[in-house]
This record gives structure tokens, C-alpha cells and sequence, in this order.
């Protein structure tokens, strides 16, 4: 286990270095047909080689001349013209035939059979576009690094152009290593690891104005990384190891770039991508990715992505910004730049931000993100509630069209948003933090309308209690969602059956604040049964169907959840109560017409319909107010 | 000649009746492997097949324990277990051994032979990644009618979804008609057309996120027409027709489309494109586009890019606006909402704003314009420095980096812009409307600086005498860029030696206000010529080139201009004299970064040569300050 050391220094001078270190660069270039060149960047300036138009072209409908033989006409005291002899028919476009230097329109001609009487001189050189109106043989049409767009192709092949010089995207390997990857595709054994950062590194490139080569995973083996690394050197303009650049036992990728080039920075003050390595070998720009996905991809966006996009000679991309409310409190350590991964609504014109998990394998965080908030280096986080910046990934537009809803967590809630899709093309942004979660995130407006099946133990009621608790003299309404069957999910053969068999199995817990353990806790206090009694009463997940898995994985027996987590994993569903999972919102919020659609797909018989098909629901009371008043 | 009444409605209302007609329209979708949908739509919600982690995973290097053999352990009362019997060495996403549910870091064992002590106890599942920790099997991943990213294709492999459904690309077919249109590459006859529109519509549709399919050209024949658009029907989601919509002779689309479907619309009160025809064939748009090309565009725009982007599912991308001051009045017809393609620069923080030339058929300007200015069909245009709206095609980040010169053009100024890309990745956005024109928009802040070669005719000078008049006050400089040689750009054998040689020929002026024209006035009356002895005085052009072109395809048979655009068209040139060209701007402009890179490349070897190798110029003083001084 070979210890190496990270010197860490600030992202912001490792980059000045890195992008430094190959500003000299020159570029290869390629010649392409025109209409191959969508995008593409041109290396040279581009010189028209015909004029357009080409010729003297009519620039109406009407009656050629030459301009002399008119002088003097006026009404009532008309030049008379012979057509095809000295004036001439001509059609917009059409070429000016020889003699004639000027056009009169149509409806200022008087036709007696095949003469033209004209009322009206014309200037020579009138109504004709003259060579070259348009474009002029010789001139400059495109300055060099120019960005081809569409119309810029029409006007090269207007100006005779077939084809031109582009800079040739550059060529960026992707390696990936680790003894444990594994192909997508391959059926998985315990330990292996599918290979899916090149799939995401290889996009960006792509996107990026680069042409990726992702190489097979190469092994944990010094001797064969570095023949590869070599031999990728070799034919790129770029290469990327993914994996290997920290320091654990297997990580060559340092040892072998030393051996083939120079690292100019391995560490960086910044989270996620810590160990990240930037080295150089000749004049190709070298990179050691971390191995996981999330800073894998920071890195990437850090350090790859300019360093393209100024071998391609264009600016970066400006990201859209927006400052927003933090809904729960950020800590981050001091010392290291912290780029936080966050979703972003809008909620009665309030931005609200809501950090996303912050686990650098997590890569649904990654797709989940609607932008990033930077915590910079000499700060330790932001309290809720502060105003933080965010780099938005997607255009706000579509991110404020989104109706939030926070709160407990349902399959039906995926079915109401395809709806929403389907029927309106509006977005339903749903997040789990249960039912207390979901009141609380409501009530401080981050939320338009929250999910919740609160059991109070004094009434055996849902919810009501709750809202009238914590929505003082507001005016709230609750429309019923579903009701639903829960139950204990159990692996197949458990036999679990009551309560008292609890005792003697391994459960899974809920998160507080839960529904589903608000539920729990309110049967044990029922039955008389002790939380210490219950083996896994501690661990906590935060979704139903993150504890069927857990259970379908068997690491636990048994848990609390619906009939639809269950059926998900195959467990058994032993049905304990038929529920109420209620809509809350504020009355006013009704008025919506993102919730009047909303309501229209609740009350719908094809949402009964699908719920229906998952099991476990009744729709009775959906979309019926279940209470309102003034809370 | 068949009149047809064309019936203009606004284009709003026309793009609200368009786009309602196929509001209902079901999508077709298609199953592609992950690696070919980046960037396309998901047909469905994507659900995830596997979990992962797939299988409980430590969290980080150290050793596998269960945690219940750890109880008790504190520092001073190790507890000791044995390696490969209750405890296993693992590395970061190794999967957990047989029996262990808990991993202790690496730093907090103290290895004695095959034995571990451990002086802290852990909790079940401490630094373990269980099964599902970033994506459960079952969950969705992602909604329906989502647009791919890189990351999201990460997430699906990760998920273990190898290809999902995707909408398939609206099938665009294109279908130029014409008798005069010949392919691009073909050798020009008089009146033939280059047909590069639907090159330009081919590429526009594709950014898009359409599949186009660009027909050949079609001759003006309704019935091969009519066949040929029924075949294109029958094969695709929507059909463009590119001219023929209009009322001359030739145009039959209008009769074709009422055959095969129904005519919506057929004119809109917008300018250009205001022939537009939008029809419905069966569940298939039918667009009969203007031929030319910056009309065809604009409908393009305005009617197929909303109508592609709700077939899609997605949002019209928001376009960038800015406001600015217009350089020069723009009139526009009451009753029409035209749209006014115009450059845009940024001076002293001051957007400001020029329009462009408006013709239909100048593609030119499609290619230069930065963006667009609307006048409203109540308004009849804006006054000179009015604030404009403009919709801006380009990040105005690019548009405000660029340094604004304006005045007389010279071939020397392109070469310029290119070494200020070349070397420094900055742009010189150069505008040619003569020296007195230059120094104007310099007075009035339009440019940062201006070309001018101002021949005052009592003291023989260059530009000091005019700079002086109209900068009273100000502190201004004028650095020489160049000298250049003017003289007579001639056909070959027209034989012009002398100004009294003008007399016998055709000539073709330049604008009011250029250098050329304050030349050529100097001349006239220095010789005893009158203007109106000149054959052509009053046909003006307004760049070098532009004259040399009109004297090279014999609508004139001389002009007066500079060697290089003499050259460049084969002309025979006379020299006349060896005139100062320089840049004029105010002095504290000088401390301008952009403008310290523009004389750096002005002063040194390589822009020396580079003008000498175009002919006609002399740069010994080019970088010199030839006048400075509080004007």
C-alpha cells in the first residue's frame, strides 16, 4: 500500500496553470464538404469565390428597358416600347437581358399588343440587383474560428463555396481502469462494478466540440496502463484515466503518467474531485479522473471542459445564475471548495434550493440536479434560509414552471406526474422528506402543496390535526390523493403476521417524521410493545421501496410499507390499515391552473384506472376535499 | 398570370391557429440502445431495472466486521478478532464478506500478525454503501418527455436499463421548386439560382431536433409538384415547399395544397415572409416557405421551429434579449410587424444597435446579424437613437467582447481582424459606411474607433483638418494603419490613362462621404472637370470591391479604388496616388487592452508582410501616432 501524498492547492490556480500549460497549442484542421460543417469551426478566414447574385437579376415582376429610352416619359405623354425588341418581359430573378439596364414594374406599364406604353422614366440600374448585391467575389464571408451556423452554410454555397478548412475536433481518450468494471450489459456478480463513467464522459465531449474514443477497461496492472497510456498519447489530443489517481492500494495512475509525461498538479482544494491529476506528455494534456462518478464529473466540468473549449477557440458557455432561499442548513468543511449539488423550484416567485445527497458515488444526485451551489473555501456552509447562488444546469424557465410538491413519499405520485406530462406537459417536481418534512416544507412556502398521512393518536384521524397545529388562523385545504393498504413486507417465508412477531425478526425502520413510522410507533404503543424489542428499530430508510430492497436484499426480514414497494421486490404484504394520503395545500393556491390540472387527472377514471393496476389502492375518495377551513 | 388574394392575419394569431391544429397529435417513438439517445426525448418514464450499489458495498478501506463482535470495544480494552475468520480486509466498493454488516477505517485498527484490535466499537451498517443507496430497482429515473443528458445516460447503465424509448425525430421533408434552381456545385449560367435554402433549412431543422430530408429540386409544373408532395406526405410529419406561395407567374403551390389538404393560413401582416402559406394535410403540416431566403427563414422561425418544438415536447428555448440605442432611423410600413435583422456592438457599456439591409434575398445579412428588432404593425419605425429591443442570436457576451470599428473599408482591415482572432482570440467588428460616415459614429460614440482617409482639399492634409472640426475639445489620436495606392480599377484595354479620359467612358462612383468620393471631387475640380460630364457619377456603390465587381461584369468600365479589389477581380489599375489611411479614436482609449493587441499586431513584422503580399500598400508608417492633440 504505497502512501502518496496530495498536495492540495485552490482550484482557481490550478486551473490558471493547466490551461496555461498548453496556450500555445496548435491546431490541426480538416477540409469538409459545407454541408458537413454544422458547428464546426472554421480555421481559416472564408473568401467568397462567386458573387451573388451572379448575374444582373430583374428584382421584380415587370417590363426591362434601357433606362435612356424612357427619359422624358410622363402620364399622358407615354414612351412607346417594342416588346422583344427593345423592352423585354422579365420575371423577379430573372437575368437582365443584354441591352436593357433598368425595370419597370408591371402595373406601371400599359400593354396595346405587343408594344409597352411606359408613363414613367426609370434611372439606370433601377429595380435590377446589380452582381453582387448580396455577395461580392473576394470578400471575407467568414472570419477564422467563426462558430458555423446554419445560415452560414447557405451563404457559403451562395457564394460558391463547397468546401472549407475546420479545426478537426479534438480527439479525447477515455480510460477507464479498475479490475472490478464490467461492461453495461454484462450480467453482475457481487463486486463487479458496471463501467458507466466513460457513457457520461464521453457525451460531454461530444457536447463539448470533442470526438471521444473510450478504450475497454484496462486492469490493475501498472505494466499495461502505462503500454496503453502510451499508445492513447500517441494518437489524442487529449487523454482521461478515470480511477486510479488517489491513493489507495491499486492506484498506479500517478506512477505511470510520471513515467510518461509530467503532472503538473495532482490535488486540488475542492470537493468533490480532490484527487484529481493534470499532467502533460509532450503537448498532450493528461488527466487523472477520481473514480467516482460525481467527481469524475466535477473534474471534468472543472478542468476538461475549458481546456476544449479553448482548443476550439470558444468561450465558455456563460451559466445562468440565480440567487435562492436554502431550505435546510449546508455544512462544509473549511479549507475546501464545496460544489453542492442542488434542486431548485419556484414557489410564489421565492427561488427555494435544497441540497441534494452529497455522496460522490451518487450519480442519480447528478441527474437529479437542477444546478450547483459553491461553497467557496474559507466558509464552513450556509444556515437555512440564507440566499445562495446557484448554477443552474437547466434554463430557470423551465425549472419555475414546476409545481413542488414535498413531502411523503408514494409510487401513485410517478402516475400523477406522467400525467401531468402526458395531459399538459406541466412538471410536477416531487421530493420525499415525509409528512412532517412536507408540512414543514409547506409552511415555509418552499412548497406549493405537500403529501402527508399523519395518524394522530388521540382522534385516529389523518392529517387534520396536524394542519390545524401547525397552519394557525391560515386557510388550508386537504384533497384526498389515495387511500392505500399498509402492511408489513416480508421476505417470502418470514412469516411474520402480528405485531408481537416483530420481536423476533430483523426489522427496518422509517425515517421520523414519517407517515409510515408515525404509524409504527402508534401500533407499538397499541400493542405495548418496546422500540428497544424491535431488532433494526434504529435504522432508518427513507422510502418505501428503499426498505423493500433492503429486504429483498436480505438484510433485513421485515418492514413497514404499501402493497406497490412490496410487489416491486417480490416480498410477501401482510395488510395491517387502509389509509388516507392526503394533498395539502393553501386555499389560494387552488386558483393555480398548474393544480386545476392537477386536480382534473385525480378525478380522472384513467388515474383510477393505473393506480388500480399497481395494487394495494382505493380511489374512492380521490381528489374529494377531505377538510378545509380556516386552520 | 393567376392573381391570388393573399389575406394577411398578425402572425400571432396565425401561429395560435397553426399551432392549435395539431395540438392533438400522437408522437411516434422509437427503442435505441442508451449510447444513441443522448440529447433525445424519453417516449415513457424510464424506470430503473437494478439497484445500485447491486450489492452492499464497503464505503471505504478498512476492515469488515459484524458489528455486534465490536460491543464493548474502547481504547485500552481492545477486542481482537481474526482476519479471514470475523474480520476481512476490503477496499473502498468492495462487497461486504459473508456475516459482516459493519467496516472500521483502516486508520483505527492496529494489525498484530492475522489478528486486528479494536479500540472503537461500531454500529450494524456503519461505512457500509447498502444495496439501492443512489438508485432502487423500480424507481423511476426519469420522467417521460425528458431530454438526455450525459449524466443521465450514466445514470440508466448504472440502473441497468441498456435502451429505453425515445420519441422519434419529427420527419421534415424539404422540397425546393424552381425551373431557374440548379445544385449547389453546379457551373453557372446566367439565371440559374444556387439552391442553398434548403441547406440552411436542412441544418436548422436538425439543431431542432427534427430529421430532415431535403427533396430535389422540383420544376414549376403543378402536376409534378402535386405528386411529388403527396409522395412527401404520405412519408413524413411535416412538409416544407420552398417558393411558389407567392402570386406570380409560376407559383402553383397554393393550387397543389388545396389538392392534397386544407390552407390555414396564406399571408401573414409580417415582414419579410409575408406570402407564407401554413397548411394541414391529413395530421401532416404542409408550409409553403418564400423563396427567398431570408423570408424562407424568417417563416421558419416564426411557424416550424414552435411547431417542432411541441411535437417534441419541449420548450422553446428563451431568447436573450438586450436593449439598445439605434445608430440610424428605421422606417417600417404601418400594418406590418417587420422584423429587422441588425448588428449589435457594445461601446463604453452603451449596446448599440445598426440595422442591416433588409432585402428578401440578402442572405448576407441573416449570416451577419446579431440579432433582430421588431416594429410592431402599429408603429411606423424608430427615430435615430431610440431604445430598441433586439433579440439577440448570439450570447451577448460574445457581441460586448468585440471592439467596434467603423468607417472606410479597406481589404487591410480583415487581415487585421484576423490576427487580433488569431493571436488573441478577440474579434474586430469592422462596419463599412465611408470615413465621414466612421467619424460620425466615433463622435457619437457608436465605435471605438474609426477608418478614415479625408483628403481636406486646402491644406492637402489627411483627416487632421476634419478630425479638428468635429471634435472640438476632445482628445483624439490618429495612428496610420496603412498607406494605399488609389487609382483606376479598369477592364482590361478601356485605355482610362487621365482624369479627362473619364469622359469617354462609363463610370461607377462611390457613396457620399467615403475617402474615394472626397478623392475623386478633389480631382474633378482640381482638373476643371464637372460632375455631370462624368457617365455614372450618380450610380454610387459603397465598398471597393463592390466597384470593382460592377467594372469587372461590364455594367461599368471604371472606377476608382485601391489595388488589392482591383487585383482581386483580374481589373487593370492606374495609380493616382499614394493616400494616408488611418485610425482615429479618442486618446483614453488607448488604455483599452483590446486596443494595446491591435497595435502590437499594426507595429509588427509579420502584419507588414502579410499587407505586402496583398499589393498596393506601404506600411512604413503603419503604428505611427501621425496626429495628436486636444482637438
Amino acid at each position: 500500500m504505497k502512501q502518496r501524498f496530495l498536495h492540495s492547492i485552490a482550484k482557481d490556480d490550478a486551473l490558471r496553470l493547466w490551461l496555461a500549460a498548453f496556450s500555445g497549442r496548435e491546431a490541426a484542421t480538416e477540409v469538409l464538404p459545407v454541408s458537413r460543417t454544422l458547428e464546426r469551426i472554421t480555421a481559416t478566414p472564408v473568401v467568397a469565390r462567386e458573387s451573388s447574385p451572379h448575374y444582373a437579376a430583374s428584382a421584380m415582376d415587370g417590363i426591362a428597358v434601357e433606362a435612356k429610352d424612357t427619359i422624358g416619359a410622363a402620364p399622358g405623354r407615354p414612351c412607346r416600347l417594342e416588346l422583344q425588341s427593345n423592352c423585354f418581359a422579365v420575371d423577379t430573378g430573372d437575368p437582365m437581358p443584354p441591352g436593357t439596364d433598368a425595370v419597370i414594374m408591371i402595373e406601371n406599364v400599359v400593354l396595346v399588343g405587343t408594344s409597352c406604353d411606359i408613363e414613367q422614366g426609370v434611372a439606370p440600374w433601377q429595380n435590377v440587383r446589380p452582381v453582387g448585391e448580396d455577395i461580392i467575389a473576394g470578400e471575407i464571408l467568414l472570419p477564422r474560428y467563426h462558430c458555423l451556423s446554419p445560415v452560414d452554410l447557405g451563404a457559403l454555397l451562395a457564394a460558391g463555396v463547397h468546401s472549407i478548412a475546420v479545426l478537426a475536433k479534438p480527439r479525447v481518450t477515455i480510460i477507464p481502469t479498475g479490475d472490478e468494471l464490467v461492461l453495461p450489459g454484462t450480467p453482475l456478480q457481487r463486486g463487479d462494478i458496471v463501467e458507466f463513467n466513460s457513457a457520461i464522459i464521453a457525451a460531454e465531449i461530444s457536447l463539448w466540440g470533442g470526438e471521444p474514443l473510450v478504450y475497454a477497461p484496462v486492469p490493475d496492472d501498472a505494466g499495461v496502463l502505462q503500454r496503453v497510456v502510451e499508445q492513447a498519447i500517441r494518437a489524442s489530443d487529449m487523454v482521461l484515466i478515470i480511477a486510479g489517481s488517489s491513493t489507495g492500494r491499486g492506484d498506479y495512475t500517478a506512477d505511470v503518467v510520471e513515467q510518461v509525461g509530467e503532472i503538473l498538479v495532482h490535488g486540488v482544494a475542492m470537493r468533490p474531485g480532490k484527487p484529481v491529476m493534470l499532467a502533460k506528455a509532450g503537448l498532450v494534456p493528461v488527466v487523472g479522473l477520481p473514480g467516482y462518478p460525481v467527481s469524475a464529473h466535477h473534474c471534468l466540468e472543472t478542468f476538461v471542459k475549458p481546456l476544449l473549449y479553448a482548443f476550439n477557440h470558444r468561450p465558455l458557455p456563460k451559466t445562468e445564475m440565480v440567487d435562492g432561499l436554502l431550505t435546510r442548513r449546508l455544512v462544509s468543511p473549511f479549507g475546501v471548495e464545496e460544489f453542492v449539488r442542488v434542486a431548485v423550484g419556484q414557489v410564489e416567485g421565492q427561488v427555494v434550493v435544497t441540497p441534494l445527497a452529497r455522496g460522490a458515488g451518487i450519480v442519480s444526485s447528478l441527474m437529479r440536479s437542477d444546478g450547483t451551489v459553491i461553497v467557496p473555501q474559507s466558509a464552513e456552509g450556509f444556515a437555512e434560509g440564507a440566499s445562495v447562488r446557484v448554477h443552474l444546469r437547466k434554463p430557470l424557465a423551465e425549472i419555475s414552471g414546476s409545481l413542488v410538491c414535498i413531502g411523503s413519499h408514494d409510487l401513485v405520485l410517478d402516475v400523477l406526474a406522467d400525467y401531468m406530462r402526458l395531459r399538459y406537459d406541466l412538471c410536477l417536481q416531487a421530493s420525499h422528506v415525509g409528512s412532517m418534512g412536507g408540512l414543514l416544507s409547506l409552511k415555509r412556502k418552499f412548497a406549493h402543496l405537500c403529501t402527508t398521512h399523519l395518524l394522530d393518536e388521540e382522534t385516529g384521524e389523518y392529517n387534520t390535526a396536524f394542519i390545524k397545529r401547525m397552519f394557525p388562523g391560515e386557510d388550508m385545504v386537504a384533497i384526498n390523493l389515495v387511500e392505500r393498504w399498509q402492511g408489513f413486507m416480508c421476505r417470502v417465508g418470514t412469516g411474520v403476521k402480528s405485531w408481537q412477531d416483530l420481536r423476533a425478526v430483523r426489522f427496518i425502520n422509517r425515517q421520523r417524521g414519517s407517515g409510515t413510522r408515525v404509524l409504527l410507533d402508534y401500533h407499538l404503543h397499541k400493542y405495548g410493545l418496546e422500540s428497544s424489542a424491535i431488532n433494526g428499530y434504529l435504522r432508518e430508510e427513507t422510502t418505501h421501496l428503499a426498505v423493500a430492497c433492503a429486504v429483498a436484499n436480505g438484510s433485513a426480514e421485515v418492514g413497514l410499507g404499501i402493497l406497490s414497494a412490496a410487489n416491486a421486490f417480490g416480498l410477501d404484504f401482510v395488510p395491517i390499515c387502509l389509509e388516507q394520503f392526503d394533498i395539502v395545500m393553501r386555499r389560494a393556491t387552488l386558483h393555480d391552473p398548474r393544480i386545476q390540472a392537477l386536480l382534473s387527472i385525480i378525478r380522472s377514471a384513467e388515474f383510477a384506472s393505473r393506480v388500480g393496476e399497481l395494487g394495494g389502492y382505493a380511489t374512492n375518495k380521490s381528489g374529494e376535499v377531505v377538510w378545509t377551513g380556516n386552520a
